[in-house]
Protein backbone atom coordinates (compact mmCIF):
# COMPACT_ATOMS: atom_id res chain seq x y z
CA UNK A 1 0.00 0.00 0.00
CA UNK A 2 2.94 2.21 -0.14
CA UNK A 3 2.19 3.43 -3.87
CA UNK A 4 -1.30 5.81 -4.58
CA UNK A 5 -4.16 4.07 -5.87
CA UNK A 6 -4.72 5.11 -9.26
CA UNK A 7 -8.07 6.86 -9.49
CA UNK A 8 -10.31 7.20 -13.08
CA UNK A 9 -13.56 9.18 -14.13
CA UNK A 10 -15.73 8.02 -16.76
CA UNK A 11 -17.31 9.81 -19.22
CA UNK A 12 -20.64 9.29 -21.24
CA UNK A 13 -21.16 10.89 -24.33
CA UNK A 14 -24.64 11.23 -26.25
CA UNK A 15 -27.66 12.90 -26.36
CA UNK A 16 -29.68 9.42 -26.41
CA UNK A 17 -28.34 8.70 -22.51
CA UNK A 18 -29.75 12.81 -21.59
CA UNK A 19 -32.86 12.54 -23.87
CA UNK A 20 -33.91 8.92 -21.67
CA UNK A 21 -33.87 7.32 -25.38
CA UNK A 22 -30.76 5.06 -23.83
CA UNK A 23 -30.70 3.86 -21.07
CA UNK A 24 -26.93 3.63 -19.88
CA UNK A 25 -25.05 0.22 -19.12
CA UNK A 26 -21.31 0.85 -19.43
CA UNK A 27 -21.35 3.31 -15.94
CA UNK A 28 -21.96 -0.11 -13.94
CA UNK A 29 -20.07 -1.89 -16.27
CA UNK A 30 -16.76 0.39 -15.64
CA UNK A 31 -17.38 0.75 -11.85
CA UNK A 32 -17.44 -2.81 -11.65
CA UNK A 33 -14.40 -3.46 -13.84
CA UNK A 34 -12.35 -1.09 -12.42
CA UNK A 35 -13.08 -1.48 -8.73
CA UNK A 36 -12.08 -6.02 -9.23
CA UNK A 37 -8.44 -4.03 -10.23
CA UNK A 38 -7.99 -2.24 -7.92
CA UNK A 39 -8.77 1.45 -9.62
CA UNK A 40 -10.89 4.28 -7.91
CA UNK A 41 -13.36 5.57 -9.78
CA UNK A 42 -13.99 9.05 -8.04
CA UNK A 43 -16.68 10.85 -10.81
CA UNK A 44 -18.03 10.26 -13.78
CA UNK A 45 -20.16 12.40 -16.25
CA UNK A 46 -22.57 12.14 -19.13
CA UNK A 47 -22.76 15.21 -21.50
CA UNK A 48 -24.15 15.88 -25.02
CA UNK A 49 -22.91 15.45 -28.37
CA UNK A 50 -21.45 19.50 -28.33
CA UNK A 51 -18.31 19.88 -28.94
CA UNK A 52 -17.64 22.31 -26.20
CA UNK A 53 -19.15 20.36 -23.61
CA UNK A 54 -16.60 17.51 -24.55
CA UNK A 55 -13.55 19.22 -24.63
CA UNK A 56 -14.28 21.29 -21.15
CA UNK A 57 -14.92 17.50 -19.55
CA UNK A 58 -11.99 15.63 -21.37
CA UNK A 59 -10.09 18.66 -19.59
CA UNK A 60 -11.24 18.67 -16.11
CA UNK A 61 -11.01 15.25 -15.52
CA UNK A 62 -7.94 14.04 -17.15
CA UNK A 63 -5.92 17.23 -15.10
CA UNK A 64 -7.59 15.52 -11.91
CA UNK A 65 -8.02 11.71 -11.78
CA UNK A 66 -5.24 8.98 -13.45
CA UNK A 67 -7.26 7.80 -16.12
CA UNK A 68 -10.08 9.05 -18.01
CA UNK A 69 -12.79 6.72 -19.99
CA UNK A 70 -14.93 7.77 -22.33
CA UNK A 71 -18.41 6.35 -24.13
CA UNK A 72 -19.95 7.12 -27.20
CA UNK A 73 -19.40 9.20 -30.26
CA UNK A 74 -16.70 7.74 -32.20
CA UNK A 75 -18.73 6.73 -35.28
CA UNK A 76 -19.24 7.36 -38.78
CA UNK A 77 -22.27 9.85 -38.65
CA UNK A 78 -22.24 13.53 -38.51
CA UNK A 79 -22.77 13.33 -34.44
CA UNK A 80 -19.96 11.49 -33.87
CA UNK A 81 -17.53 14.32 -33.02
CA UNK A 82 -15.66 12.75 -29.84
CA UNK A 83 -12.34 12.29 -31.88
CA UNK A 84 -12.48 16.51 -33.02
CA UNK A 85 -13.24 16.82 -29.14
CA UNK A 86 -10.38 15.16 -27.91
CA UNK A 87 -7.89 16.26 -30.43
CA UNK A 88 -8.92 19.85 -29.39
CA UNK A 89 -9.08 19.29 -25.62
CA UNK A 90 -5.23 18.03 -25.99
CA UNK A 91 -4.52 21.05 -28.46
CA UNK A 92 -2.95 18.38 -31.68
CA UNK A 93 -4.32 18.39 -35.48
CA UNK A 94 -6.69 15.14 -35.88
CA UNK A 95 -6.26 13.60 -39.17
CA UNK A 96 -5.96 9.95 -40.25
CA UNK A 97 -4.62 7.63 -38.52
CA UNK A 98 -2.43 5.37 -40.85
CA UNK A 99 -2.85 1.85 -39.00
CA UNK A 100 -6.61 2.93 -38.52
CA UNK A 101 -7.28 3.00 -42.19
CA UNK A 102 -4.80 -0.15 -43.06
CA UNK A 103 -7.45 -2.07 -40.20
CA UNK A 104 -10.64 -0.62 -41.54
CA UNK A 105 -9.81 -0.98 -45.16
CA UNK A 106 -8.91 -4.53 -45.12
CA UNK A 107 -11.93 -5.44 -42.73
CA UNK A 108 -14.82 -3.74 -45.28
CA UNK A 109 -12.85 -5.46 -48.26
CA UNK A 110 -13.62 -8.67 -46.44
CA UNK A 111 -17.40 -7.64 -45.56
CA UNK A 112 -17.71 -6.36 -49.06
CA UNK A 113 -18.61 -2.91 -48.24
CA UNK A 114 -17.98 0.30 -49.87
CA UNK A 115 -15.17 2.26 -47.58
CA UNK A 116 -16.59 5.60 -48.24
CA UNK A 117 -15.75 9.15 -46.65
CA UNK A 118 -18.35 8.59 -43.70
CA UNK A 119 -16.80 4.88 -42.65
CA UNK A 120 -12.79 6.18 -42.97
CA UNK A 121 -13.87 9.08 -40.88
CA UNK A 122 -13.82 6.26 -38.17
CA UNK A 123 -9.59 6.18 -38.71
CA UNK A 124 -9.95 10.03 -38.36
CA UNK A 125 -7.82 10.40 -34.69
CA UNK A 126 -5.92 12.84 -32.61
CA UNK A 127 -1.72 12.65 -33.79
CA UNK A 128 -0.37 10.70 -31.13
CA UNK A 129 -3.03 8.21 -30.26
CA UNK A 130 -2.16 4.74 -30.12
CA UNK A 131 -5.13 2.32 -30.96
CA UNK A 132 -6.95 0.20 -29.11
CA UNK A 133 -8.46 -3.25 -30.52
CA UNK A 134 -12.10 -3.90 -31.62
CA UNK A 135 -12.50 -7.53 -31.93
CA UNK A 136 -16.15 -7.20 -32.94
CA UNK A 137 -16.55 -4.97 -35.52
CA UNK A 138 -12.83 -3.58 -36.09
CA UNK A 139 -13.17 0.70 -35.92
CA UNK A 140 -10.70 1.04 -33.56
CA UNK A 141 -10.91 3.18 -29.92
CA UNK A 142 -7.79 4.95 -29.09
CA UNK A 143 -5.58 6.40 -26.23
CA UNK A 144 -4.43 9.67 -25.90
CA UNK A 145 -2.55 10.74 -22.66
CA UNK A 146 -4.53 9.24 -19.92
CA UNK A 147 -7.75 8.86 -21.84
CA UNK A 148 -9.23 6.43 -23.22
CA UNK A 149 -11.69 6.65 -26.41
CA UNK A 150 -14.13 3.83 -26.39
CA UNK A 151 -17.63 2.77 -28.45
CA UNK A 152 -20.51 3.45 -26.96
CA UNK A 153 -22.32 0.36 -28.13
CA UNK A 154 -21.72 -2.04 -24.98
CA UNK A 155 -20.84 -5.11 -26.07
CA UNK A 156 -17.67 -3.33 -28.34
CA UNK A 157 -17.26 -1.31 -25.00
CA UNK A 158 -16.72 -4.00 -23.06
CA UNK A 159 -14.41 -5.75 -25.18
CA UNK A 160 -11.96 -3.07 -25.80
CA UNK A 161 -11.61 -2.98 -21.91
CA UNK A 162 -9.82 -6.10 -22.46
CA UNK A 163 -6.98 -4.32 -24.69
CA UNK A 164 -7.13 -1.13 -22.19
CA UNK A 165 -6.73 -2.91 -19.25
CA UNK A 166 -2.99 -4.08 -20.30
CA UNK A 167 -2.09 -0.37 -20.25
CA UNK A 168 -3.61 0.39 -16.79
CA UNK A 169 -1.32 0.28 -13.81
CA UNK A 170 -3.69 -1.75 -11.59
CA UNK A 171 -4.47 -1.12 -7.49
CA UNK A 172 -4.74 -2.81 -4.46
CA UNK A 173 -8.58 -4.00 -5.13
CA UNK A 174 -11.18 -2.89 -2.60
CA UNK A 175 -12.46 -6.07 -0.78
CA UNK A 176 -16.29 -5.70 0.36
CA UNK A 177 -18.12 -7.41 3.22
CA UNK A 178 -21.91 -6.92 3.75
CA UNK A 179 -23.96 -7.87 6.92
CA UNK A 180 -27.50 -8.44 6.47
CA UNK A 181 -29.15 -5.91 9.25
CA UNK A 182 -33.14 -7.14 9.94
CA UNK A 183 -33.91 -3.33 10.82
CA UNK A 184 -34.10 0.12 9.42
CA UNK A 185 -30.81 2.25 9.08
CA UNK A 186 -32.62 4.75 11.69
CA UNK A 187 -32.07 1.79 14.12
CA UNK A 188 -28.35 1.07 13.38
CA UNK A 189 -26.99 4.95 12.31
CA UNK A 190 -25.52 5.69 15.83
CA UNK A 191 -23.89 2.41 16.91
CA UNK A 192 -22.23 1.82 12.85
CA UNK A 193 -21.11 5.59 13.32
CA UNK A 194 -19.35 4.79 16.12
CA UNK A 195 -17.70 1.57 14.18
CA UNK A 196 -16.86 3.91 11.13
CA UNK A 197 -14.85 6.14 13.66
CA UNK A 198 -13.24 2.96 15.19
CA UNK A 199 -12.37 2.16 11.88
CA UNK A 200 -11.60 4.80 9.82
CA UNK A 201 -9.73 2.71 7.13
CA UNK A 202 -12.70 0.80 6.36
CA UNK A 203 -15.75 2.52 4.18
CA UNK A 204 -18.71 1.89 5.89
CA UNK A 205 -22.33 2.35 4.11
CA UNK A 206 -25.39 1.45 4.67
CA UNK A 207 -28.38 0.85 2.06
CA UNK A 208 -31.96 0.10 3.00
CA UNK A 209 -33.83 -2.50 1.24
CA UNK A 210 -37.08 -4.34 1.04
CA UNK A 211 -37.19 -7.72 2.68
CA UNK A 212 -39.77 -10.17 1.87
CA UNK A 213 -41.28 -9.71 6.12
CA UNK A 214 -39.98 -5.68 6.51
CA UNK A 215 -37.85 -3.59 5.46
CA UNK A 216 -34.11 -4.20 6.26
CA UNK A 217 -30.47 -2.15 5.94
CA UNK A 218 -27.52 -3.74 3.79
CA UNK A 219 -24.54 -2.57 6.21
CA UNK A 220 -21.45 -2.75 3.32
CA UNK A 221 -17.53 -2.63 4.71
CA UNK A 222 -15.02 -1.89 2.04
CA UNK A 223 -11.43 -2.16 3.00
CA UNK A 224 -8.04 -2.83 1.01
CA UNK A 225 -6.45 -4.06 4.33
CA UNK A 226 -8.24 -7.62 4.81
CA UNK A 227 -7.36 -8.01 8.70
CA UNK A 228 -8.92 -4.67 9.02
CA UNK A 229 -11.54 -5.61 7.30
CA UNK A 230 -12.68 -8.84 9.71
CA UNK A 231 -12.21 -6.55 12.75
CA UNK A 232 -14.52 -4.37 11.48
CA UNK A 233 -16.65 -6.72 9.99
CA UNK A 234 -16.79 -8.71 13.71
CA UNK A 235 -17.80 -5.24 15.68
CA UNK A 236 -20.56 -4.55 12.87
CA UNK A 237 -21.72 -7.77 13.26
CA UNK A 238 -21.76 -7.73 17.59
CA UNK A 239 -23.57 -4.68 16.72
CA UNK A 240 -26.37 -5.77 14.77
CA UNK A 241 -26.52 -9.19 17.21
CA UNK A 242 -27.17 -7.07 20.09
CA UNK A 243 -29.73 -4.27 18.22
CA UNK A 244 -31.53 -7.51 17.59
CA UNK A 245 -31.28 -8.78 21.16
CA UNK A 246 -32.35 -5.31 22.35
CA UNK A 247 -35.46 -5.71 19.89
CA UNK A 248 -34.30 -3.05 17.65
CA UNK A 249 -34.28 -4.79 15.13
CA UNK A 250 -37.16 -4.11 12.26
CA UNK A 251 -38.56 -0.70 10.59
CA UNK A 252 -37.79 1.66 7.70
CA UNK A 253 -34.75 4.09 8.59
CA UNK B 1 -41.67 29.14 -28.79
CA UNK B 2 -40.70 32.69 -27.67
CA UNK B 3 -39.64 31.49 -23.90
CA UNK B 4 -36.30 29.98 -23.31
CA UNK B 5 -36.16 26.59 -22.87
CA UNK B 6 -35.78 25.35 -19.41
CA UNK B 7 -32.38 23.24 -18.55
CA UNK B 8 -31.25 20.80 -16.14
CA UNK B 9 -28.18 19.02 -14.63
CA UNK B 10 -29.01 15.62 -12.54
CA UNK B 11 -26.66 15.12 -9.45
CA UNK B 12 -26.25 11.57 -8.22
CA UNK B 13 -24.60 11.27 -4.63
CA UNK B 14 -22.91 8.03 -3.62
CA UNK B 15 -19.81 5.69 -3.57
CA UNK B 16 -22.27 2.79 -3.96
CA UNK B 17 -22.94 3.88 -7.72
CA UNK B 18 -19.03 4.66 -8.58
CA UNK B 19 -18.26 0.78 -6.32
CA UNK B 20 -20.47 -0.97 -9.27
CA UNK B 21 -22.39 -2.22 -6.19
CA UNK B 22 -25.37 -0.24 -6.91
CA UNK B 23 -26.55 -0.54 -10.60
CA UNK B 24 -28.34 3.52 -11.06
CA UNK B 25 -31.81 3.43 -12.23
CA UNK B 26 -32.13 7.21 -11.38
CA UNK B 27 -30.78 8.89 -13.94
CA UNK B 28 -33.02 7.17 -16.44
CA UNK B 29 -36.12 7.73 -15.23
CA UNK B 30 -35.42 11.74 -14.48
CA UNK B 31 -33.89 12.03 -18.18
CA UNK B 32 -37.36 10.15 -19.54
CA UNK B 33 -39.45 12.37 -16.73
CA UNK B 34 -37.83 16.06 -17.79
CA UNK B 35 -38.31 15.09 -21.49
CA UNK B 36 -41.83 14.64 -21.14
CA UNK B 37 -42.18 17.89 -19.75
CA UNK B 38 -40.07 19.96 -21.77
CA UNK B 39 -37.15 20.71 -19.93
CA UNK B 40 -33.86 19.81 -21.57
CA UNK B 41 -31.01 17.29 -19.30
CA UNK B 42 -27.89 18.58 -20.47
CA UNK B 43 -25.61 17.11 -17.86
CA UNK B 44 -25.05 14.55 -15.21
CA UNK B 45 -22.44 13.94 -13.15
CA UNK B 46 -22.04 10.88 -10.47
CA UNK B 47 -19.88 12.04 -7.20
CA UNK B 48 -18.65 10.14 -4.45
CA UNK B 49 -20.02 10.69 -0.68
CA UNK B 50 -17.22 13.49 0.08
CA UNK B 51 -18.35 16.73 1.25
CA UNK B 52 -16.11 18.82 -0.85
CA UNK B 53 -17.07 16.98 -4.18
CA UNK B 54 -20.98 17.45 -3.99
CA UNK B 55 -20.27 21.05 -2.55
CA UNK B 56 -18.08 21.99 -5.92
CA UNK B 57 -20.68 19.92 -8.02
CA UNK B 58 -23.65 21.70 -7.05
CA UNK B 59 -21.99 24.75 -7.15
CA UNK B 60 -21.19 24.45 -10.80
CA UNK B 61 -24.14 22.87 -12.37
CA UNK B 62 -26.87 25.37 -10.33
CA UNK B 63 -24.96 28.75 -11.62
CA UNK B 64 -25.23 26.70 -15.37
CA UNK B 65 -28.92 25.17 -15.51
CA UNK B 66 -32.14 26.58 -14.57
CA UNK B 67 -32.99 23.27 -12.05
CA UNK B 68 -30.67 20.84 -10.40
CA UNK B 69 -31.97 17.28 -8.88
CA UNK B 70 -30.24 15.60 -6.66
CA UNK B 71 -30.77 12.03 -5.20
CA UNK B 72 -28.97 10.33 -2.51
CA UNK B 73 -27.53 11.10 0.75
CA UNK B 74 -30.21 11.75 2.84
CA UNK B 75 -30.68 9.05 4.86
CA UNK B 76 -29.83 8.71 8.79
CA UNK B 77 -26.26 7.57 8.74
CA UNK B 78 -23.13 8.57 8.68
CA UNK B 79 -22.77 8.59 5.25
CA UNK B 80 -25.62 11.02 4.65
CA UNK B 81 -23.86 14.36 4.28
CA UNK B 82 -26.02 15.89 1.18
CA UNK B 83 -27.93 18.05 3.15
CA UNK B 84 -24.86 19.23 5.19
CA UNK B 85 -22.99 19.98 1.87
CA UNK B 86 -25.98 22.11 -0.09
CA UNK B 87 -26.15 24.31 2.81
CA UNK B 88 -22.30 25.16 2.46
CA UNK B 89 -22.82 25.40 -1.25
CA UNK B 90 -25.28 28.14 -0.46
CA UNK B 91 -23.53 29.21 2.46
CA UNK B 92 -26.27 28.76 5.36
CA UNK B 93 -26.54 27.50 8.25
CA UNK B 94 -27.88 23.99 8.94
CA UNK B 95 -30.46 23.02 11.32
CA UNK B 96 -33.43 20.90 12.24
CA UNK B 97 -36.24 22.23 9.82
CA UNK B 98 -39.53 22.35 12.12
CA UNK B 99 -42.21 20.92 9.75
CA UNK B 100 -40.08 18.34 8.80
CA UNK B 101 -39.49 17.29 12.44
CA UNK B 102 -42.95 17.41 13.19
CA UNK B 103 -44.11 15.27 10.02
CA UNK B 104 -40.74 12.69 11.72
CA UNK B 105 -42.02 12.98 15.28
CA UNK B 106 -45.69 11.93 13.52
CA UNK B 107 -44.65 9.40 11.57
CA UNK B 108 -42.26 7.64 14.23
CA UNK B 109 -45.04 7.69 16.89
CA UNK B 110 -47.61 6.23 14.25
CA UNK B 111 -45.07 2.76 13.60
CA UNK B 112 -44.00 2.92 16.87
CA UNK B 113 -40.28 4.14 15.74
CA UNK B 114 -38.15 5.50 18.66
CA UNK B 115 -36.99 8.71 17.47
CA UNK B 116 -33.43 8.76 17.75
CA UNK B 117 -30.99 11.61 17.38
CA UNK B 118 -30.07 9.56 14.02
CA UNK B 119 -33.51 9.75 12.54
CA UNK B 120 -33.87 13.27 13.08
CA UNK B 121 -31.24 14.05 11.84
CA UNK B 122 -33.30 13.53 8.55
CA UNK B 123 -35.12 16.89 9.34
CA UNK B 124 -31.79 18.58 9.13
CA UNK B 125 -31.91 21.21 6.21
CA UNK B 126 -30.46 24.14 5.51
CA UNK B 127 -31.77 27.40 6.45
CA UNK B 128 -34.48 28.34 3.85
CA UNK B 129 -35.02 25.33 2.29
CA UNK B 130 -39.12 24.04 1.53
CA UNK B 131 -39.89 20.57 2.25
CA UNK B 132 -40.71 17.97 -0.82
CA UNK B 133 -43.08 15.78 -0.21
CA UNK B 134 -42.36 11.48 0.62
CA UNK B 135 -45.64 9.91 0.13
CA UNK B 136 -43.62 6.56 0.60
CA UNK B 137 -41.23 6.80 3.97
CA UNK B 138 -42.44 10.40 4.80
CA UNK B 139 -38.82 11.70 5.66
CA UNK B 140 -38.95 14.31 2.64
CA UNK B 141 -36.28 15.68 0.71
CA UNK B 142 -36.07 19.67 0.06
CA UNK B 143 -35.94 22.54 -2.05
CA UNK B 144 -33.05 25.08 -1.83
CA UNK B 145 -33.17 27.68 -4.70
CA UNK B 146 -32.94 26.13 -8.08
CA UNK B 147 -31.90 22.36 -6.35
CA UNK B 148 -34.34 19.89 -5.50
CA UNK B 149 -32.59 17.70 -3.26
CA UNK B 150 -34.01 13.80 -3.00
CA UNK B 151 -33.51 10.40 -1.80
CA UNK B 152 -31.40 7.86 -3.41
CA UNK B 153 -34.27 4.91 -3.27
CA UNK B 154 -36.02 4.83 -7.05
CA UNK B 155 -39.30 4.44 -5.70
CA UNK B 156 -39.03 6.94 -3.05
CA UNK B 157 -37.38 9.77 -5.26
CA UNK B 158 -39.76 8.80 -8.21
CA UNK B 159 -43.05 9.55 -5.56
CA UNK B 160 -41.13 12.94 -5.02
CA UNK B 161 -40.77 14.09 -8.43
CA UNK B 162 -44.69 14.88 -8.45
CA UNK B 163 -44.58 17.36 -5.92
CA UNK B 164 -41.32 18.47 -7.62
CA UNK B 165 -43.20 18.88 -10.67
CA UNK B 166 -45.34 21.12 -9.81
CA UNK B 167 -42.57 23.48 -8.78
CA UNK B 168 -41.28 23.48 -12.28
CA UNK B 169 -41.70 25.84 -15.62
CA UNK B 170 -42.47 23.23 -18.16
CA UNK B 171 -40.85 23.35 -21.69
CA UNK B 172 -42.43 22.87 -25.04
CA UNK B 173 -41.66 18.89 -25.39
CA UNK B 174 -39.11 17.51 -27.67
CA UNK B 175 -41.35 14.97 -29.85
CA UNK B 176 -39.74 12.16 -31.56
CA UNK B 177 -39.94 9.98 -34.53
CA UNK B 178 -38.23 6.89 -35.53
CA UNK B 179 -36.45 5.49 -39.10
CA UNK B 180 -35.67 1.66 -38.46
CA UNK B 181 -33.22 2.07 -41.39
CA UNK B 182 -32.23 -1.65 -42.57
CA UNK B 183 -28.48 -0.96 -43.10
CA UNK B 184 -25.48 0.18 -41.62
CA UNK B 185 -24.68 3.81 -40.39
CA UNK B 186 -21.69 3.89 -42.57
CA UNK B 187 -24.34 3.51 -45.81
CA UNK B 188 -26.48 6.37 -44.01
CA UNK B 189 -23.99 8.60 -42.56
CA UNK B 190 -22.99 11.24 -46.06
CA UNK B 191 -26.78 11.10 -46.84
CA UNK B 192 -28.06 11.23 -43.57
CA UNK B 193 -25.57 14.86 -42.96
CA UNK B 194 -27.00 16.16 -46.04
CA UNK B 195 -30.64 16.41 -44.04
CA UNK B 196 -29.32 17.33 -41.14
CA UNK B 197 -27.93 19.99 -42.79
CA UNK B 198 -31.05 21.33 -44.74
CA UNK B 199 -32.99 21.04 -41.02
CA UNK B 200 -30.61 22.37 -38.30
CA UNK B 201 -33.83 23.13 -35.84
CA UNK B 202 -34.17 18.92 -35.78
CA UNK B 203 -31.25 16.61 -34.33
CA UNK B 204 -31.10 14.28 -36.07
CA UNK B 205 -28.96 10.58 -34.18
CA UNK B 206 -27.86 7.04 -35.70
CA UNK B 207 -27.55 4.04 -33.18
CA UNK B 208 -27.24 0.96 -34.30
CA UNK B 209 -28.18 -2.14 -33.21
CA UNK B 210 -28.54 -5.87 -34.07
CA UNK B 211 -31.58 -7.25 -35.96
CA UNK B 212 -32.65 -10.44 -36.41
CA UNK B 213 -31.43 -11.08 -39.59
CA UNK B 214 -28.55 -8.93 -39.76
CA UNK B 215 -27.29 -5.06 -38.49
CA UNK B 216 -29.31 -2.57 -38.34
CA UNK B 217 -29.96 1.49 -37.74
CA UNK B 218 -32.44 3.71 -36.16
CA UNK B 219 -32.44 7.04 -37.24
CA UNK B 220 -33.87 9.40 -34.48
CA UNK B 221 -34.89 12.64 -34.99
CA UNK B 222 -35.98 14.98 -32.02
CA UNK B 223 -37.79 18.55 -32.77
CA UNK B 224 -40.08 20.93 -30.31
CA UNK B 225 -41.42 21.71 -33.80
CA UNK B 226 -44.03 19.51 -34.96
CA UNK B 227 -44.47 20.48 -38.69
CA UNK B 228 -40.62 20.46 -39.42
CA UNK B 229 -40.32 17.32 -37.68
CA UNK B 230 -42.53 15.34 -40.10
CA UNK B 231 -41.01 17.20 -43.45
CA UNK B 232 -37.29 15.80 -41.71
CA UNK B 233 -39.03 12.30 -41.96
CA UNK B 234 -39.98 12.49 -45.43
CA UNK B 235 -36.96 13.29 -46.06
CA UNK B 236 -34.91 10.73 -43.97
CA UNK B 237 -37.85 8.08 -45.29
CA UNK B 238 -37.25 9.19 -48.30
CA UNK B 239 -33.12 8.62 -48.43
CA UNK B 240 -33.74 5.36 -46.36
CA UNK B 241 -35.58 4.09 -49.24
CA UNK B 242 -33.00 5.68 -51.81
CA UNK B 243 -30.37 3.84 -50.28
CA UNK B 244 -32.52 0.16 -49.91
CA UNK B 245 -33.18 0.23 -53.94
CA UNK B 246 -29.31 1.16 -54.63
CA UNK B 247 -28.43 -2.16 -52.56
CA UNK B 248 -26.76 -0.46 -50.16
CA UNK B 249 -28.72 -1.56 -46.95
CA UNK B 250 -26.75 -4.40 -45.10
CA UNK B 251 -23.89 -3.93 -42.52
CA UNK B 252 -22.20 -2.61 -40.09
CA UNK B 253 -21.11 0.45 -39.35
Amino acid sequence: MTAPQPTAAVLLIGDEILSGRTKDKNLGFLADYLTAIGIDLKEARVVSDVEEEIVAAVNALRARYTYVFTTGGIGPTHDDITADAVARAFGVPIEHNQQAVEILLAYFKEMGREPNEARMRMARMPVGATLIDNPVSKAPGFQMGNVFVMAGVPKIMNAMMDDVATRLTKGVPMKSRTVEFRGGEGDAAKPLGEVQKAFPAVVIGSYPFQAPDGFATNLVLRSRDEALLEQALAAVRKMADELVAAGKARGWS
